[in-house]
């Protein structure tokens, strides 16, 4: 609805659509994010906004109460000219197979109302984690492992892009890629886009990673920013933490740094390090 | 260290003792609760105080810079007279074995500092909710299920011991109970107590709690109010949520209303209903 809302309904003759915001927190700070009009016909765009579940509730009482309720709109949003903007890169190269490459990754930008912490602090702060538990364990990994600390998911994807553009580039080859953009919650598992072979592989880690509370681990989705780097041997791995949290505070004002959790937090970077770690004895 | 520690120390000669809290939580608010001189003599008895977790770090701090620092304190608490209070059950009658009993409950009662709103309101409105999700599915059960709101759980179990011993004056069979006192968070599965056919029994429905998130599917412990209950043939079930973020509240100024998410909340209730529904069909 947020995504597509005004898209689809331009072209029944509405003059403008109003989203109540994609959460269950019933609060004043609507959740937002990116919109498209896509292949419709410029006479279709029409106006569109999300307003907070708190907002959209009074809105519904207003027009029962008065069923020719006038509603007034204005926005002032406008799309900024191109500035320079960078991916940030850290990493412990391979004893093995230095020009093979693991990354583990989220995205340093936000959405605009809020800080940012969930979405995609916690990722970034648990991507440098990986290293730095793999250091603090004196684990010298056979492939480079990479921190990668991607720019602008939030507006095309242009890191991410980039980053497999230079990759192809310089020939390195990258065996697999972890992604932690869902929020900085309790670590609940793992989801993965890999082939047939590694598939069986990764599904045979199960008891490997149950006694530590990660039990959905299974074939779907993986990371925005790691999704161009997809080929057919990688494997491509999305962190999967409790998701029940995530949109009540996800690209709205109160993503800010009170609500992560730090143990939660902790116990994700220890998830992925863990996971890192068997990527890196496991694969070739 | 909170429970044993006076019990433990005062034999060393010591003349009382500090407890830093038992989170990981960073803040100024105690984690408190019952303590014990149990079978110690009463010439080795001790003061005992928890602190916070900050207090605990800057008596750390000031103990370094001056390592003959004096420590004062004083404590106030007292033991006050008994009073009359209750346990308050509701409960729909089964169909086919009125007089056989699953019991699901949490306790009224809460530890003095906050409201109480994670140990225990959440398992009191999950355990009503139970009767209410059952009656709005339109489920006529074949077992009485009973809503056992059970008193006084924090200063000896009373509550729960009383209502035993009522059970068996009046003859009352009871196949199961189930308790949420651990939390109001994000549902990750039970823990039982049973015979070992029951055990067998409980493990196979695993996939069937598997796609709820309920993972956590295992012998282990139940609930204190309900354990009174135990003999060789009922089945005594705890409600597992993630328990990350539990000691952050429990038993201090923290553990109150807002703390508690709605959403977490009722996933609880309904998996706990699930339970119950299971019980209901596959238990004699």
């Amino acid at each position: 609805m947020r995504v597509n809302g005004a898209k689809t309904t331009g072209k029944f003759g509405v003059k403008g659509i109003i989203v109540r915001s994609m959460t269950h927190s019933i609060d004043d700070y609507p959740h937002t994010g990116v919109m498209s009009y896509n292949d419709v016909e410029e006479k279709y765009w029409v106006p569109g906004a999300a307003i907070s579940t708190k907002a959209a509730n009074a809105l519904s009482i207003a027009l029962k109460n008065n069923p020719s309720l006038k509603f007034y709109f204005k926005q002032s949003c406008k799309t900024l000219p191109d500035a320079p903007s960078f991916n940030v890169i850290g990493e412990i190269i391979g004893s093995k197979f230095p020009n093979k490459f693991i990354t583990v990754g989220g995205h340093l930008d936000s959405w605009d109302l809020g800080d940012g912490a969930h979405d995609d602090g916690t990722g970034i702060v648990q991507s440098i984690e990986v290293l730095r538990l793999l250091k603090l364990n004196n684990i010298i990994p056979k492939h480079t492992i990479r921190a990668v600390l991607f720019m602008n998911e939030e507006n095309g994807l242009r890191g991410g892009k980039k980053y497999a553009e230079e990759a192809k580039k310089n020939n390195e080859i990258h065996v697999a890629a972890l992604e932690s953009d869902a929020g900085g919650h309790t670590p609940r598992g793992f989801s993965f886009q890999a082939t047939n072979e590694n598939k069986e592989l990764f599904l045979s880690w199960k008891p490997l990673l149950a006694p530590y509370g990660l039990r959905d681990i299974a074939p779907g989705g993986s990371g925005a920013d790691i999704y161009p780097l997809k080929n057919e041997t990688i494997s491509l791995f999305g962190y999967r933490p409790d998701s029940q949290r995530y949109f009540d505070y996800h690209h709205a004002a109160t993503d800010t740094f009170d609500k992560v959790n730090k143990r939660e937090l902790e116990l994700g970077a220890a998830s992925m390090t863990s996971l890192v770690y068997l990527l890196d004895n496991y694969l070739d």
